[in-house]
């Protein structure tokens, strides 16, 4: 029972990533997403993606990854990719995870080392967790005249350069959208 | 490459479930809840609760049932639960669900028929999945003076009826839960 209610309040605790805002909007939407929402997202739109992943992954690992990989934010909070993942930020989002893990009963040391190795993205299934979580921003983009490329200043190089990671998950996700990064070229919305 | 695109076009279509609100409010938050951070909220419950569910479950099974639960909303809107369940919302609900799954490449049957499992509620899965999707919103409450009970004028004779369900997957969770809610009702924030 005693257990129990420490799910219940680590249940309670995680709501905070419902108000993490991140820096993209939803397509049709005027507000930005926050990660809670982007979780769900991502997760979703691995399974939808599993095919298509170059080396075999377990599936489930991978959507657990995504469902858990942005708790770090709660403490550490959102920060634009394109800034740079620098290891201090990584160490506060480490800290917050923990926090939040210590609130669980029993042993909790799986759920941290499976957000270490999406974070070290060298595994099959943490190189395919990391290149779906970065097809919704590009999708936002894509679909909302370029406007986070925009207002961070991104220039078209760092966006191919930083995205290309998505082929190490997946050389025919990345080929299929850079084609249409391309387009984001062509038109003008990525300079 | 033409069936990428397709689930491209499926992950920006379901990004509007971010714009289905929902009766309740995030403990520590003005706003109220949309079904996409709902839905992740619930999977991530299943995970941390799966130890509690009365009869063996297949927990990535779960959260694949969590994940597509709320997806026939983006037509058919979302209802609370205390309004009844009636079999024309499900049918609207499961005639949005066919759209976007219409969106994918191959065959995807099974998610229907995964949905359908989770509406049913009679497998142990589905069972332990629908007790999870209740907790959030009972939490909601119970952190936040019970405003949806007041808003939408639930006795609570009819909260403790609905979330009895909760019991059909785990009576340990109920019996912490009910507990609670005896709470509510002995400092008045359930009448």
């Amino acid at each position: 029972m005693k257990s129990i209610e420490s799910v219940l309040a680590f249940i309670v605790e995680i709501e905070k990533l419902k108000a993490v805002q991140r820096k993209t909007r939803p397509v049709g939407l005027q507000r930005y997403e926050n990660s809670a929402e982007h979780s769900w997202h991502v997760c979703l739109s691995a399974l939808m993606l599993k095919d298509y992943a170059d080396q075999p992954v377990d599936i489930d690992r991978v959507i657990r990854m995504l469902l858990i990989h942005d708790l770090g934010e709660i403490d550490a909070g959102d920060t634009i990719i394109y800034a740079s993942e620098t290891p201090e930020l990584k160490e506060e989002e480490e800290t917050g995870l923990k926090r939040l893990l210590a609130i669980l009963p029993g042993d909790t040391d799986h759920y941290l080392a499976l957000w270490r190795e999406f974070e070290l993205g060298e595994s099959a299934d943490a190189k395919f967790a990391k290149a779906i979580d970065r097809v919704p921003p590009l999708l936002h983009n894509l679909h909302g005249d370029g406007h986070s490329w925009r207002d961070h200043q991104v220039p078209k190089e760092k966006v191919f350069d930083l995205n290309s990671r998505i082929g190490d998950g997946s050389q025919a996700l990345w080929a299929v959208l850079k084609k249409q990064l391309d387009g984001a070229v062509e038109d003008g919305l990525l300079k």
